[in-house]
């Protein structure tokens, strides 16, 4: 009978008519009642992406998507910029490796934002470069990447620019198309709110040409023959039926509430996530490039991380996350993304403050949860 | 309120129990809860590719796994032996070019299966060639291949053995220990009763030999991550959680049943749907290697294949499948696979029947059912 609470910055919590579309019966792909689905999602997605590129649906997790870019826009002995700010910014890099690309990397400190400067300083001295790879939200440290400024330094270089928004996108803004994003990348299980599954990728008509000369081997994410079948509103192979099915509910969600008005909710219980973490004498990992996605908050060295992770879980059923790698078992990351609302952040900081008063931490209880009510009545 | 019955070789219907999975809450996936699912559909996947084998689960679609075969085994310049009776064995050809792979071919007429001593001819031939791709069924044709026989040869050589069996694992007998299937493909959509969405694939142990020495590029597909993961009881990447939740399910309800007699139910189904064919005075498409997976027929030159299965689906609700390449328009085929039962049988051949009379083909209404029914009375 123990209720179970999502709090975590993917999977997030799935909306009713999302789930009821998932329990569905399933359709065939190859008829006109699924071209129809094709057909609403890709417009949708175009929304959410803000672009007017085509966006490719994969049967994959975001990691797959990421793979899709680098194999499809370099050859080996290309030459690719790396981002390198947390655990995904690292994909970037071995994924790039794996493909024998040649990477040159900006190591970002982990809980900063890359300075555009540094990019633009990269691609002056780099001219060979030829795609740019980022992370909007660095999920691993919860900072937000300043991708309008990366896109304006990116744009005077010959390079094109790719944009990991898996945990950002349809959460915060991300203007593919006005802040000259090439390439865009996201998955199912963020703010979209779906199960993990589908991985997406816009491509511009830039980034394109490059898919069109490249020479990596790749046959399943092969962007030329998505093309040629999202031209005749078709899936080269299977597809993921069930859960494209279900984004075409979860888009319509999003086009209810507008995309400006998703992402005001995001900033607000991030606002009252920071205020909360703050009164409970918690430091923020990323104060200067806090995203609105997921807030990580340091842990005191007298609290062990995973233990308080694991007692919010396993005995009270209120799941958020740890630290990664360097980080583990020292940081907390509360997600407030997708299907989260003001009042699960409430019951989140709610257990959060049971478990480290139980665990000998000293604050005045509910003064996390104050802080945040104050934020959320503003 | 027109309602629907899906007969098509994947996607198969979905179980109740299954569909009510689909709809559950999300849970996280590093989690214990999460754990355990893993470890249940871990045993259970052996248990329906009757293998000690590890048998890794891809968030991808059938193709993704039979890529993971081709860029996880060989090295450019490799040689491969690809059969190809089909449009999926043609698939082997496109993937191993793909990737650079020197591709020796036989080629079997649609219709046909292989037979096992052309293959023995070509390894004892070529020693250099270190993977035989093969296809249980063909489901473009509706061939099963003699998977036995080609094992007991394919043994003898240095070559792995590697079968495509995306539509014939859980519904029709595919020892893949005792007939020496190194590496055996499966996706979700087919036997398993699941959305599209999960890719399977077992690796020997000679075969993880060849992933270890692998040198083709691969990240998202790379099945040293798989296999370090999984002995974590874990995955490299976020999986498509809920479609694993509900393979869980759909696992359950197969041990329940025992695959002998979830084989012996697919034979009857095809054995009676062959005869109401034949009683309808088609022709069937596979008569020496008929799968118990899917029916193919040949349409008479007076019918126009594709107006009929169009009718069926649009106008009553009935989805098969048609022909596809050079068959398009000239053969129906009806799947009796996953989640179809008897009396889903004679609905899809009461349907067939209506619209063939429909079109001016001539036969005593109802003789096509008769025929069905004297084979389930049986």
């Amino acid at each position: 009978m123990r209720k179970n609470y999502l709090l975590t910055p993917g999977p997030t919590p799935i909306p009713p008519q999302v789930s009821e579309a998932l329990a569905r019966p399933i359709i065939h792909h190859r008829t006109p009642q699924f071209q129809e689905v094709i057909k609403e999602v890709s417009e949708g997605l175009k929304y959410i992406f803000q672009t007017k590129n085509d966006v490719f649906i994969l049967a994959s997790s975001g990691t797959g998507a990421m793979e899709a870019a680098v194999c499809n826009l370099l050859s080996p002995q290309d030459t690719a910029l790396c981002i390198d700010g947390g655990k995904f910014g690292e994909r970037w890099i071995e994924i790039t490796k794996a493909y024998g690309i040649n990477c040159q990397v900006i190591k970002v400190e982990w809980g900063k934002a890359v300075d555009p400067i540094e990019i633009e300083k990269v691609l002056k001295a780099n001219p060979k470069i030829k795609a740019v790879f980022t992370t909007h939200c660095e999920t691993s440290t919860g900072v937000v990447n300043d991708i309008q400024g990366i896109g304006a330094v990116v744009k005077e270089s010959s390079a094109v620019l790719v944009v990991d928004a898996i945990s950002g996108l349809g959460a915060i803004d991300l203007k593919s198309d006005d802040w000259f994003c090439d390439v865009v990348i996201s998955g199912s299980q963020k703010g979209l709110m779906l199960p993990p599954g589908l991985g997406f990728i816009s491509v511009s008509p830039k980034a394109f040409k490059m898919v069109e000369d490249c020479k990596n081997p790749r046959y399943y994410f092969d962007l030329k023959k998505a093309k040629k079948a999202l031209d005749k509103t078709d899936t080269p192979f299977t597809p993921a039926i069930g859960l494209i099915i279900a984004l075409a509910e979860a888009i319509k969600l999003m086009q209810q509430d507008g995309l400006e008005n998703i992402f005001q909710r995001h900033k607000k219980m991030a606002d009252a996530t920071r205020a909360a973490v703050k009164a409970l004498g918690l430091e923020l990992f990323a104060p200067d490039a806090a995203s609105d996605v997921v807030t990580a908050a340091k842990l005191p060295a007298s609290i062990e991380g995973e233990k308080l992770v694991k007692t919010m879980r396993d005995t009270y059923g209120v799941t958020i996350a740890g630290g990664q790698d360097a980080m583990k078992g020292k940081l907390i990351r509360i997600a407030h993304m997708g299907y989260i609302a003001e009042f699960d952040i409430i019951l989140g900081l709610s257990c959060l403050e049971k478990v480290l008063t139980q665990m000998g931490y000293k604050f005045p209880i509910g003064s996390g949860i104050k802080a945040a009510q104050e934020v959320f009545l503003k």
